[in-house]
């Protein structure tokens, strides 16, 4: 199955997004949707993905000896890209870029809804 | 300086706030409030607390090598509680842990209003 219409609504309802990625934990993305607009150049999303997916695989092992409870979501906010992850299963999430000034509320929202369709698909 | 008044503000203003820190990217936690409300036992926030600014630093180093810009906040979102780390200098930042249905947005927006304020006193 392809997650390319999952992705592409993700991208086309939040303001600001870039690119929208399922990933899995081994670093290796599954499929990207990007934005239309010109990005590239910009920023290296797949070297920043990866290094994200090692912070996130992390986390998930440490929940597993602290006492939080799974990991569901991160969001990381640096000066030039907003990143959301989100889990959708023990081996994959999903990853979504957005501008600084993107709208972060809605970035989490579709990714929620978006996370159940994906993994109903893997 | 005591940084008590600023955590408190942070503490009494956000719905759902368990505690609030700064801590040094060491790890060692500089001041602490706790909501009133009895949670210990739930959660043992300082070892989470530890693991989490290991990750920060990470995201810290990773920023310089990667051209996402340097990292300004991070939020974890686990089962049992929110997590929401902003930077504050070189050398500290401050945390709020929130409780999974606790008002997520105005914690952010009050860590944003905060850190100056503690960096002014650091």
């Amino acid at each position: 199955m392809s997650f390319q219409t999952e992705l592409q609504n993700v991208v086309s309802q939040v303001d600001g997004a870039v690119a929208c990625s399922v990933m899995g934990f081994d670093g290796i993305t599954v499929e990207t949707v990007q934005a239309n607009e010109q990005t590239s150049g910009e920023l290296e999303l797949s070297t920043t993905w990866v290094e994200f997916a090692n912070i996130l695989t992390q986390l998930k092992n440490a929940a597993q000896v602290l006492k939080t409870g799974g990991v569901n979501e991160v969001s990381i906010h640096a000066e030039n890209v907003v990143t959301l992850m989100r889990l959708v299963s023990p081996e994959y999430f999903l990853v979504l870029a957005l501008k600084p000034d993107g709208n972060f509320g809605r970035g989490r929202f579709a990714l929620r809804v978006a996370a159940p369709k994906v993994k109903a698909e893997l």
